[in-house]
C-alpha cells in the first residue's frame, strides 16, 4: 500500500491528502434538506448528509489526488449512524481507487492494539469467513504505550500489505508540553522518531517503509531533523493552511527525490466554498470549490 | 458522576470495575449458537453474541460492583455491528445503575478531541434536538497531545457532569519506553501526573476530581509516588490478575480513607469459567463463575 501511495503521488504530482473531517455546519443546505427528508432530523439524517457531502468532494477531486484522510472523531460524534457514514466514506473512496488513511489515532496495550488493528486494517474470523470491520489502507497510531502497543499494528499491516502513520510531533499549540521535553538532551518526539525508524525496518516497501510518521506542518526546523532521523518513513503532515503551516516551510519534510511527505488539508479544501477566494462557486457547487482549492494547493506545493 | 462512583464504591465496599473486553472465543457455545441462528455467522451474529455474553455477566454482578469498563477496541473489531454491541452494553449497564467507563483512549488536537468528547460523553445538536452518540459516564483519554487535546474533554465533562481517566503510566511491559524517560530528573509519567492534578482542579467533585488517571497495577512504587502527586485524582488501575498485579501491591494506590483507586479486572472475571478455580460452574453457568470471581476479588482487596 505504501508502494501504491508513492506511485499515485508520482502519477498525480500531488503530495496531497484531502482530510474528510466534516462538521454538520460544513454541509450545504441542499444536501441537509435531502437527507433530513429521508431520515428526519436524526443521527441517521446527519450521517447520511455527511456521507453525501463527502461523496461530492470525492467525485470532484479523486482524479487529482492520491489519498483521502477521514478523521473518525468527526463521524464518531454521530454515534452508530456516524460510524456508518465513516464506513461508507472509506468504501466509496476506495471504489474511486483512492488510498484511504483512517485518522483514528488508536493505541493501547498489546492485545487491545491487536483488536484496533483488526478493526481498521485487518479482519475477524467468524465461522468459516473473514470479515473486515472498517478496512482502511493506513491508520494513524498513538505511540504513548511504546513498542508493544505498536507491534500488533505492524503484524496486521504485514499480513494485509497496509501501513501506519505514527504520531511523532503533532501540529497543535500545546503539543510541546510532553513531546518537546528533553530526554538526555533530545526532545521526546525525536526519541519517538528513532523508534518509528526502527519499527519501520520490519516492514519495508520498495523505497519507503509501511511505517510512516505524523509531523505537524508548523515546525519546519523540526521537520528537517526528523526527515533525517527517519529517512525511509513517509511523513504525513497536518496543519497546512488553516493551522498556519505554509508551503515554504514544508520543503524540509521532503527528501531530495521530491517524495517522502504527504500534506493534509481538511477545512481548506472541504470548506473552500465558505472561503472568500472560492465563494463565487456558491454553496450548490461546493464540490467545484473544493476542486479549485485542491488545484491551488497542488500548485502551491510545487517546489 | 465522580460523586456517584465514590458513593457506589462506599456502598458496595468494592473498589472494583469489571472490564467487559470480550473476545469471540470467550463466549459460551450456547450463546453463540443462539445469535448465529438469528443473524448467521456474520458480524451481526458476533456482535449480538458479545452483547448477550455481557448481559449475562452484568445481570450476575451488578449488585456487587460500582462500575463496568467496556474496552471499545474489542467491539470496534467487529465493525458497525460491534459498535452496536458496544452501545447496547453501555445502555444495558446504565439501566442497571452501573457507572460506565468507556475505555476508548481517544485524544487528538483541540477540535478533534472536542468531537471525541461529544461522541462519548456529550451530544450533538441536529435541528431542535440533542442526540447522544455513545453516552458513557467516563472516558479514558491519551495525553500525548498535551493540554489542548484534553481541555475539550473537560469542557464536555463540566456540562454533562461526567469524568475522565487520563493515561499516566500503563500496565504493559514496554510502557517505560517513553513514559519512564527522565525529564529534568523526573519520569515523563510524573510530568503527566502533575498535569492531571492541574487539569483536575478545574472540575472537582465533593472529595475527588472528575479528572482521574490510569496507572497500571504492576508498579506499586510508582503508584505510591503518583498517589501523592495527584491526591484528588481517582486512579483507575488495570493489570490486576491476568497482567500480574497483586492485591498487596495495590495498597499504595489508595488514600488513607480507603478510597482513591478502582481496580479493573477483565479476563479474570469475564473468563472465570475457563479458570480451573471456577470451572465447576461449567460453560452454561459462566455468569455465576464471574460472580464468584468478583466476590473473591472484592475479598482480596479488603486491606
Amino acid at each position: 500500500m505504501i508502494n501504491k501511495l508513492v506511485a499515485k503521488i508520482k502519477k498525480t504530482g500531488a503530495p496531497v491528502v484531502v482530510g474528510l473531517d466534516p462538521m454538520l455546519d460544513y454541509v450545504p443546505e441542499h444536501i441537509l434538506k435531502k437527507s433530513f427528508e429521508k431520515y428526519g432530523e436524526t443521527l441517521e439524517g446527519a450521517g447520511d448528509a455527511i456521507f453525501e457531502f463527502n461523496k461530492g468532494i470525492i467525485d470532484a477531486t479523486y482524479d487529482l489526488i492520491p489519498a483521502v484522510k477521514p478523521q473518525i472523531a468527526m463521524y464518531e460524534q454521530f454515534g452508530i449512524p456516524g460510524m456508518v457514514a465513516f464506513k461508507r466514506t472509506v468504501d466509496y473512496a476506495k471504489s474511486k481507487d483512492l488510498v484511504v488513511i483512517g485518522d483514528v489515532k488508536r493505541g493501547d496495550i498489546g492485545s487491545t492494539s491487536a483488536a484496533y488493528a483488526t478493526a481498521h486494517l485487518g479482519g475477524v474470523n467468524i465461522g468459516l469467513h473473514n470479515f473486515k470491520g472498517f478496512d482502511e489502507d493506513f491508520a494513524t497510531v498513538n505511540p504513548y504505550l511504546g513498542t508493544d502497543g505498536i507491534k500488533p499494528f505492524i503484524e496486521v499491516c504485514k499480513e494485509e500489505n497496509k501501513g501506519l502513520f505514527i504520531l511523532v510531533k503533532t501540529s497543535n499549540p500545546s503539543s510541546g508540553e510532553f513531546q518537546d521535553q528533553l530526554i538526555d538532551g533530545k526532545p521526546l518526539y525525536e526519541k519517538v522518531a528513532e523508534k518509528v525508524a526502527e519499527w519501520g525496518e520490519a516492514h519495508m516497501g520498495d523505497d519507503y517503509s509501511y511505517v510512516g510518521a505524523v509531523v505537524g506542518a508548523t515546525y519546519p526546523e523540526v521537520g528537517k531533523v526528523l526527515r533525517e532521523v527517519m529517512p525511509k518513513a513517509y511523513i504525513l503532515v497536518p496543519g497546512y493552511g488553516a493551522q498556519g503551516g505554509t508551503a515554504d516551510g514544508l520543503k524540509p519534510y521532503f527528501n531530495e527525490d521530491g517524495l517522502g511527505a504527504i500534506v493534509n488539508s481538511s477545512r481548506g479544501i472541504i470548506c473552500a466554498y465558505k472561503n472568500e477566494k472560492y465563494e463565487k462557486f456558491g454553496e450548490q457547487n461546493y464540490a467545484d470549490a473544493s476542486r479549485a482549492a485542491v488545484i491551488d494547493m497542488i500548485e502551491d506545493l510545487q517546489f
